[in-house]
């Protein structure tokens, strides 16, 4: 592995100090970081290298670290005092890249800012002669939100690459953390049993929900701007969407993944406007209660509009018009204080020919399932039917666990394994800008509908499983919403 | 449900005692016997009814019973005393059930007695007027073996059909006891994500596989003369692969069922007398460790010939030479004294295309499995490859395991079902004719060789798997044997 410098913006924040430097720690601590690999603080305060490296030592006080690993780990920290905003910055930080010092000039520029800030420092660093990739490489990680509609997406992409080429820009998706990605499509394509059934002939539908049982958590001022379906749908669920329906790629390159998700999300049916309300429902949470207690609506959120209409739900009902998924509906559901934080990905089967059993006490044979959890904890299940012991032709649903659902594996921090693809070049598990594009124009049709409809939004108890109001999307009477591996009718009381 | 009257011949004997009235008691005890049902013993003791009943009374004092059901119970048991040779006996039979009695004239007649009296007793039912169905139906129940080859076969039915028409005549497989049957046909046929897979396009061969740790029993008398693949593989797992392989019947009824078994029969490729060692593996256990215990070989056990070459293993390759199963091998396999008692159908798949795993650390994918148990416990397994977790693209094998696995299930015997079956007319657990028949056309040349082959038969250690000579079976190098559902490794010791 090559040698590079590690330049994070916005260095004292809040994901700098949660999750980029405590997942390099361990990154250096499983030995994967090269002995010349750097790391450059950029931010405001007046900290020399040492106040900086009490910082850090600082804020890994509080986690499980090796004494030596540390001191190696902090050695390699060196801070770079300025303000985003400040010309004479970008030359300063030039110099302590490009100067005397002996840091690797493969460089990584992580933007761990506000997204505002995106295109002006990365035009700051092209006009300073940091982008262009001369003596090394040159990577620009960026983090969701790539945008707030279509317009505004084009926009950036296009601020960005006035100075860096699509092959330097990374885009993170944390939600598709090394884990899922790579377990969904091995679970996909190991497996000689699931290829012959993924498609229209044997799948009746496939839900994809996301529910937090948080509020807003102190973001409203970001998230009433947002709303549930460009913060989840529009990124991370379109995200899981394109794996699970994608084409076989012809290897797990980057291009060739990535190639495959554009043409799931190029395939969607585009949704009229005159047809957003078929084909989606938002609501808002109002106060209810979660694991016993109470808590408050989102209008009595702090921060939150007096008459806000942003959606803290979102569901989808979507098509993918190929060979393979035509009119098998893909149903995307998130919301906040929601009954329970759970992610899973629901294959529902179509019935199996009834005629066999229809002399037996079998009134309805039920559908086979497969449940993919992805959080909090990772499980693949089947539920089979077979034979109710007793006399009877009775059937009853088996549920076929993997062996490791349950056990909470020593899970790689999503940051752990994108901070190392970045410094090894695999853009794998980043977003081009093609796939954002491609994802915005499936929502911006609803975005814009729901932007002009204002006067009123559906509530929905805190607590619950969302709004009876989703239940409209269903094709027919026997599809219901699997909220969690477990069983769908419990709510957080 | 009708009234009848159960006779048994052999009412004495150990299959009488041991299996058949017990079995007759849970059904009083679970309510499914009629007030007027009887039972009769046809035997040589000369005992009145009362005798039989403190008979009875003593066999069931080792059971968990109830009094007032117990009272019952007895209550329903006559006593007919007789020679099974001797030619009054039976009008004294036909005396005590069509006379001044009150018995029920539908009438089961029980042959717990050895197969060579099959014909000689159905003669004398015919003669004195007590096959035909004048006044309530007449049932015959046989167990196997029915024949000892496909000639003395066809002349046991010859007997039989003078006085029984084919309706009348029930031949029980104990091994397929209601469970099995109903589980198999329910879970290939209930669920709609196998169907699709059941097929030579993805499956890559089939096992089914008796094992017995347990040697002969005091019975190789019988045992001797007939052989692993007389004892169990032309009965039982001829009939295993016929519900794993047959298409999907009509509906559930006897004769639709019993319709595709034998078409399954008749589609096996014929093997030529001059290819039956390339299709057939025999051996003989020889002395060994099970458990823990010293156990002697079969030419030392008592009451086996000096020089026996019986069988006590056998393992099969068989072609099904239809549309589904064309040059798929089905592998049979029984043993004696094997490591471990167990029965299990595996099915493995293909293995899936590799190339978009080729740029990884992933060698050589995993085939899928799916396994069903059936004794001693019954479970349902797939073995699917899931990725490693950590950063390496790596595979490993999960196993999904019905969620009653390991449960021991409050079990019927197969007896229960079968007796209450013959009660209520319902063939579908039994054996037809032509299925006897087309079974024995299968194992008849394999047979007829071994039986001039004389002079020598392999041996294998008392627990182990049997011989390695049974590998020469397998198509390929990636075949092996899967023994248990826990691996393969394990040897009794």
């Amino acid at each position: 592995m090559e040698d590079c410098t590690y330049v994070i913006f916005g260095a004292t924040g809040n994901l700098s100090r949660i999750k980029l430097i405590p997942a390099l720690y361990h990154l250096d601590a499983a030995g994967r970081l090269t002995d010349g690999m750097k790391v450059v603080g950029f931010g405001r305060r007046d900290w020399d290298d040492g106040a900086w490296r009490s910082q850090v030592r600082g804020w890994l006080a509080e986690k499980q670290t090796e004494a030596d690993v540390l001191e190696r780990f902090l050695a390699r920290f060196h801070f770079c005092q300025g303000d985003l905003a400040d010309e004479a910055a970008y030359p300063a930080l030039r110099e302590m890249l490009l100067g005397e010092n002996d840091f690797s000039h493969n460089i990584v520029f992580y933007m761990a800012i506000r997204p505002a800030e995106f295109g002006k420092v990365s035009r700051k660093l092209g006009e300073c002669g940091l982008a262009g990739e001369k003596g090394g490489w040159r990577r620009l990680v960026i983090e969701k939100p790539f945008g707030y509609d279509l317009e505004s997406a084009e926009s950036l992409n296009h601020s960005l690459s006035r100075d860096f080429r699509e092959s330097q820009i990374y885009r993170i998706d944390h939600y598709l953390g090394k884990g899922t990605v790579q377990n969904v499509l091995v679970f996909r394509f190991a497996n000689l049993m699931l290829e012959p059934l993924w498609n229209r002939n044997y799948i009746d539908h496939v839900q994809i929900t996301h529910s937090e049982s948080l509020g807003t958590e102190g973001r409203a001022g970001y998230y009433d701007g947002a709303g549930a379906l460009r913060d989840m749908i529009q990124s991370h669920l379109l995200q899981v969407l394109t794996l699970v329906a994608m084409e076989p790629p012809a290897n797990l390159d980057a291009e060739s993944l990535r190639d495959e998700k554009v043409k799931v999300l190029r395939s969607i049916r585009p949704i009229p406007q005159s047809a957003v309300n078929a084909h989606a429902v938002r609501a808002q949470y109002t106060a209810g209660k979660i694991n016993g207690e109470k808590v408050p609506g989102y209008l009595d959120e702090p921060d939150v509009p007096e008459h806000s209409v942003t959606e803290t739900y979102a569901a989808l009902k979507l098509f993918i018009d190929n060979w393979r998924w035509r009119n098998v509906p893909f149903f995307l559901r998130t919301g906040k204080r929601m009954a329970k934080g759970n992610s899973m990905v629901a294959i529902r089967f179509k019935h199996p020919p009834q005629q066999l059993f229809r002399e037996t006490q079998i009134e309805q044979l039920e559908p086979n399932w497969i449940l993919m959890n992805l959080q909090p904890n990772e499980c693949i299940r089947m539920e089979m039917q077979v034979k109710q012991n007793g006399l009877e032709m009775r059937t009853e649903t088996t549920r076929l666990d993997a062996s490791y659902c349950g056990i909470n594996p020593d899970q790689l921090d999503a940051y752990e394994a994108l901070l190392l693809d970045v410094i090894e070049g695999d853009h794998s598990l980043f977003l081009r800008y093609d796939e954002v594009s491609w994802a915005w124009k499936v929502v911006d049709p609803i975005l814009k509908v729901w932007s002009v409809e204002r006067d009123y939004i559906t509530g929905y108890n805190a607590g619950s499983w969302g709004p009876p109001e989703a239940d409209r999307l269903f094709l027919r009477q026997d599809q219901y919403w699997r909220n969690t591996l477990d069983g769908n009718d419990e709510e957080a009381s």
